[in-house]
């Protein structure tokens, strides 16, 4: 967790009252936990801008039906290496697949990696999630 | 500007030490002003996501070489009324226009408006842009 | 995959050669797989605009240090069965851990069980990824 | 406009059913019209991604009883010419203002100017609408 430091900010009443009942509605314990989740939600936006070592999930909903769809993500995911630290596979309905993969490394190689992986055929739809390692945001 | 306030928020000195830097980075007078602005930012995208009344800009990239394109979005805008506030138009050069439209209304039917005029033939790329009537976001 | 039909669509020159080399660089195989891509990617946004059933993923960075996060986050998606489907969890560094949990259910539900776990302390970064169950977008 | 040349894809029936009618509820003319706009789409985020010159749209909410906020605005964009070309102003009421700004220039440029009138004591929200010159999307 770290050294805790305090500092106080000066805020219109009005603005705090409305940001009150959205800290409320999104169930946050306190003021102090909101605001550090916006500070390091701006952080991790930071980390892919600047091309920093992040980390992020990509999710792909996929046709398993597909010829070669389980073979070409299977090698893809074995030769990105060490971007891809584990999958899950989660079985939707007789067709439906959604795969969601773990990965870490500079921003862009991930980035192209989400690319090729989503661009496949029979991927019906993919996403790549950006968050951080964590490392520099306590 | 209403009342002001003051209260103590307590952080990590790491997570302080780096949203210290964005803020630099960024301009920021001070961190109360950028705690402010996230705060902000969260109320307005509450607003457009609750059908609030909301005020926003559609920017339309356009060419108009196309026939009946200038005619179609000047009768769209005039049927929009009271939504369309105002509209800029820049000659970007022979051929591309950048026009850019303040609208204010409630946030479903800008959305509505705003795929009108993006899905026209002739309008190369088109966004609408959320942002607040200022009223609730002090 | 279900019945194929083709049809035509006609396209300047021009973005029909931009369009070419976006292909390539991201990796499709080609334009018709391009083009599927984009639709299906308008379809999932409207199922969850609409409020319909959705598939979907919440990502969580978290501090595992943090006392009782471990124990919130199990609590909360016991209770928030049957939204949630599986889970997964990689440990990153010595404190940092990436959770993601793969969803389904109604949107409007799905959105609130993200705002709940992202909220908690020691949640350091969360998002949810939007995707489809699939059943509707071929 | 451009010569136009024209090319059929294959696409499954069902895929092509949802498809047609999400271009009906949105206003396509018909199908080119509306793949043409999603390739348009991907051109213009690739042209940011890239940082080619771009062209955009800065929107700002302001309080302009705010001292000092009305010169501070003029001053950052004397300073950013060329990258400004026009700006207006809308009087949403009595205390709040919404000022949009068209400019034209290197992606990065535009946004360091930007976070410079988004950060600015007195703004309320802003944000940086990103198209392009059309100069190369067709």
């Amino acid at each position: 967790m770290g050294k805790l430091v305090r500092f106080s900010i000066s805020i219109e009443q009005d603005l705090l009252t409305a940001f009150d009942a959205l800290i409320q509605a999104r169930g946050y314990e306190n003021r102090s936990e909101a605001i550090r989740d916006a500070i390091r939600r701006q952080l991790v936006h930071q980390e892919w801008e600047e091309g920093e070592e992040v980390a992020g999930v990509i999710t792909l909903l996929y046709d398993h039906h597909r010829p070669g769809i389980g073979e070409a993500l299977t090698e893809i995911q074995h030769h990105a290496l060490p971007q891809v630290i584990a999958s899950t596979h989660i079985h939707l309905d007789i067709t439906n697949c959604l795969e969601f993969i773990a990965v870490k490394g500079e921003a862009k190689a991930i980035e192209r990696l989400a690319d090729r992986l989503i661009s496949l055929k029979g991927v019906k739809h993919g996403e790549l999630t950006a968050t951080s390692t964590g490392r520099n945001i306590k």
